[in-house]
């Protein structure tokens, strides 16, 4: 494990140049918001602001209502376009600024300074500086190892942001990705005024009695291949709320089948478009699958979109999963 | 918070008796075993036994399917009776020796001396050395200090338990009691071998389609008070299998609906026997409703045992809870 227990190695370029803020710093997110993405941005993003910086916090899209309780999610600003260039802007947990819909080159001036933070293996590397830990559970951690390189102060608010962080890409401390740092940290931040048990209530205990009866009715349209291997669930354009499906993480389920090696979510977004979201138990790289459909990710949790009707993007996707089973 | 960062104070009197230990020791476990149950009786008899010591795991019921998983699971012995006394028995996370269903009274001789270790606060203190740490995550926690303090090796195997102890009693680290110390020894357990995805696997990625499909329809089933304040779901005997019931935390569905302070699961064990498990969100004690009930548990999470049908225990169960908000 390349695992270091005093922490991440920062680059020193990185240091120096939060270190000594002067100008603006927009802290900029990408679409399909997450828990690493928006406890890590906020999280750094008070710090910064705590220290003195003139920080904007900004992205495509709104903070989902998931995580409007993280503290801080109020200043995070949706912007169809750039108002105009930064000096300096922090992108964290986001591989490939595309996902920005423009906005990072927007905010991009002639002396403008792009600082890349991530822990996806497959980041593209766009920064002036790129941090990238394919390693670490979560961006959040590596926030939390620059936080206190830079001798900030971690408030209680900064502290229930990057425990949502490394809480929500560790699956709650269930993904092979808890290592013992993850864990660690996660005790420093509840010791620094995070409540697991508030975090906890805010993702997973904010379900309506519709909301409920509705899942248990998707559950039992979870659809398993003869194999066993494969479960998967489709769901038509419109048949459940948006919030509902930000809100629940519905391709556990799948996966929750001792069987399954891979669990496919397949939600249709629009006439003609389809989301996917894949989940491995090992075995299979979905990273790889995702990959060949212009997505990408992680070996074990990954995700795409594919072009046409409901029933061809499960056909195709199913295909193409079952290859990489036949060649385990 | 009462909570040491160096750990909880052991007794004396407990380090010297597990220090220098001869004759026979039987770790004994209780009715309906838990993980963090088993996970202190498996984690400790393994340490003790690596120690040298002459040790029995033993308990009234067989080890549940959900834990075979654990590391020693297949150590414990199923007795319906004690073979005879020991020189030492210890009990974990066990409130009351009536929950040993006379296997205790059966293990006892004149000489015999008696370890109540457990982070239960309404504990009897029925042993001759009670270490009781009411603000403990688990006993798992105390278990792991202790194996610390008499200088002994924690193994993966031994990692697994504890681990598992401290995963099952704090929700998956999300309910209160996940301090800054449960999550910094589970660190500490990762780095000495234990796996969060295999021990998460077990727990919660063991189901069949069926179960799968079960669960949706009995998510269909869960009731809500008018108020919204109290949800349940209501189990008729032999409505469900009973490795589905022990491997399914179901309780957690009805108290996932925001508006709910009161989650309640009722399930008819047999005619006229109904068992109740009660969950809380801090603003109700639901160990004092269950302990009218001739029941015990903590003030967020409880349990009890009603006679009567099932809709009669439900009338009786929801009059107290309802009576328990009115007071609030």
């Amino acid at each position: 494990m390349g695992m270091p227990e005093q922490g991440w190695p920062i680059p020193r370029e990185l240091i120096d140049l939060l270190s000594a803020l002067r100008g603006s710093v927009l802290l900029l997110g990408h679409v399909q918001p997450d828990g690493d993405l928006l406890g890590s941005q906020i999280g750094l993003g008070l710090a910064l602001r705590n220290a003195g910086a003139q920080v904007t916090l900004a992205g495509p899209q709104a903070v989902p209502d998931l995580f409007r309780f993280l503290p801080g999610a109020e200043l995070v600003e949706q912007w169809e376009a750039a108002p105009g260039p930064f000096d300096l802007v922090i992108l964290g947990d986001c591989p490939d600024p595309s996902r920005t819909h423009g906005l990072l080159a927007g905010a991009r001036g002639v002396a403008t300074r792009i600082v890349n933070i991530d822990h996806h293996p497959d980041n593209k590397r766009y920064g002036d500086v790129n941090w990238i830990e394919g390693e670490s559970s979560a961006t959040g951690e590596m926030v939390y190892d620059l936080i206190q390189a830079l001798g900030l102060k971690v408030t209680p608010e900064i502290a229930t942001n990057l425990f949502t962080a490394i809480h929500t890409d560790t699956g709650s401390f269930r993904y092979s990705n808890t290592t013992p740092r993850a864990l660690r940290i996660a005790g420093d931040l509840v010791a620094q005024g995070a409540h697991p048990e508030l975090v906890a209530g805010a993702l997973y205990e904010g379900r309506k009695p519709d909301d409920l009866w509705r899942l248990g009715s998707l559950l039992g349209q979870v659809e398993v291949s003869p194999d066993g291997l494969v479960a998967w669930l489709a769901l038509p354009h419109g048949s459940v709320p948006e919030a509902f499906v930000e809100a629940e993480d519905l391709v556990t389920y799948p996966r929750s089948i001792a069987s399954v090696k891979v669990a496919v979510l397949l939600r249709e977004a629009a006439a003609g478009r389809v989301k996917v979201s894949l989940r491995a138990k090992g075995e299979v790289n979905v990273g790889k699958i995702a990959a060949a459909f212009g997505g990408g990710g992680h070996a074990n949790a990954a995700g795409c979109t594919i072009a046409g009707s409901l029933e061809e993007a499960r056909a195709a996707l199913l295909r193409s999963v079952s290859e990489a089973l036949g060649k385990r």
